[in-house]
């Protein structure tokens, strides 16, 4: 089975690293699509993105990081996919996830939810821009090269 | 993939059949488990639930039933599957489901949860038996089979 | 419109109370149903809930309170009512009320559901039991009538 | 009982219609209220959601249509209504409804929720421009005439 | 014990006050510190919002109002206070409140959380900005000062 | 201010201790309070949970830890505690405690809620018993003396 994990990633942190490692142990090959809204600035640029989720994952041989633009289900039906990933850190995630899940149900799409390590339940791309801009440690919610790139990318 | 979707299935149900279905999409090989508490007198015995399960499956090439006791993980490591899957209807369902999701995690168990298709959100087992009991319409609950099964092994 | 407001009322509080008064306005006939699991013991017989209710109902016209068994909606089909009323305290009532409100629905009865007075929202039957088993202040959880009542009947 | 069921319906969608049909059932008189944020510039116009949503309710004989600025509750003070009706997808939406229910019910109005129809659970406003914006069918989403309108006026 | 109770307060309300109140029982000295988003325009200044607060808690020996910027563990670890405290209207208040609590234990300061008073659990700054703007009543939300301090500032 | 963490810690687990350890921080005193319901057959015998707890806590200078059977808070009122402890794991917890919290703040005794360590959020007592029946491991759920007297006591 084929699967693509879309997301924003901005930027990756250890709960997606995590939820990676894991789907591709499930899937013959796993596509993780680095998309996002184009009319947002992003936090860290698509391709720094891409290139940081590419080295992580460099030991994980069926995972490849593509950068996608439109809809989630254009890029799986021009490739392909049939299955999509995602991961869950709480019951207020599935209230969130829930819709698009049944209406790429409805469209042909399965969606596999998985339940995220429940010590990277509290992470999130969100908290980790907020932890950041706090000064806060870093330490158990992203990869040192993340931290590096956020510094490099928000610099004054 | 191997799969093993583990559940009471006291009295199966449409919400079932559209998990494995939709699963079976996705894994090579998908065993439904029969289980349930031993020490419990069960609404259906666990072989009319096995037989239902065949009859409505029975179009489904990769899916297999079996009955099961003991715990869960103990089926899945003697019969080498390393995935089990599990229904949402929503996010309390989740709520229920994390703990021990996250202990089968950490013995190296992964879990694909699938969100039931909305028009079944409602239905679970324990709702099925109230309806029964309350003498309403199973339409859109249960597969005509199992309605039959229950009159027979619930009659006076 | 008439309506039905099932409940156990074991034993009726405040919060049982304030959707009673409200829902009242609403309807044109509001009945309340007295039911109950009756192969379980209650903590007040049905009959003194009854009075209770009766009594605490007094000034509302358009009240009646009934004793019922059986399923909700065969009380409800055998006096022609069509519309069932029940209250939420919260999110978590949502999740427990939704499965049968929508077995309802699709037998032809419409649920009515009003939030719960905020300052009562943490006040159930079962709380109440124990409030009194602890021997705590009961003041704004209950009618002075019913802590006579379950101090009379559970007297040892 | 005259009730108003206040809403942006921007664009109106099945589940819209699901609660005015069966709130319609329960009230003497319905009337919709086609409101929103005169400040944010809306998906469909007002006046065009309010013809489809005439259209549709064609054939209820006690609906009426009406579009309005303002606080929900002067439109109801002024027209003399005293009952709101919502429709409920799932517990967040209780959560997100509940504390303007609670001003409103301090304020002399009530509020009946609805729960949704299970199959249409899914479907929200925003969830239908997301839809239409991928280009992902519509169907079970929204009636044929929204889709037309939305395809007018999005039209580049 | 010295504890910080960060929030933006705009406006203060009975929520806040209670909260507040109960605080200070528990712990040696309570700073209230009125922080908030400094890009975003407030409802009320910062200064008046502080001047409510200390006028609302001047009968409370143990309780201090500050004014800050930037993070809150910014501000508590340069006052040497290693404990936090939030209110918690709800569930759903707890999800929002969860990670940054988790973050900051991971950052050595602890976060002791308060449920609030029932009959409050509707009132949020954001309800009152509602409220006020639809005229509705503000009694049992907010302090007639609050009211006040809102008049004058939103008066056109 | 001395405070009172009640619970029936049957069997304990680092979800607790984690508490324990978090909550002797911010007390003057914390006394830990072994009780649960006199009427169900423990898991545990009630002075195997106490001997634990104390081992556990040997190095916490300020936490006692107290056998005790009846209310909570008849506990709390004759020792001259007024500060309760309770940890929350996730929302549907804060769900399940917030009634008799608002119950016993009526009463006048606060509940100071700690958020549990993420790390732990799936661990729970009976969690625990399930785990231990599974045969499954309980690394990093539980202490190795509460394994080797669940081992003890739960042998044939």
């Amino acid at each position: 089975m084929k699967a693509f994990y879309p997301g924003s990633f901005d930027p990756p942190h250890l709960g997606h690293l995590d939820v990676i490692k894991r789907a591709a142990k499930v899937c013959d090959v796993l596509v993780v699509g680095v998309g996002g809204n184009p009319e947002k600035k992003p936090f860290l640029p698509a391709m720094t993105r891409c290139e940081i989720l590419r080295a992580e994952c460099g030991s994980l041989r069926n995972v490849e990081v593509v950068q996608y633009t439109g809809a989630t289900v254009h890029w799986a039906k021009a490739n392909g996919v049939q299955t999509l990933v995602r991961g869950l850190r709480s019951a207020a995630d599935l209230d969130a996830e829930a819709p698009m899940a049944s209406v790429h149900r409805a469209n042909g799409f399965e969606t596999l939810f998985l339940l995220c390590d429940p010590a990277l339940a509290h992470v999130s791309s969100r908290i980790i821009r907020q932890v950041m801009a706090a000064g806060l440690s870093t330490e158990g919610l992203i990869p040192g090269r993340v931290h590096d790139a956020i510094r490099r990318w928000t610099a004054p």
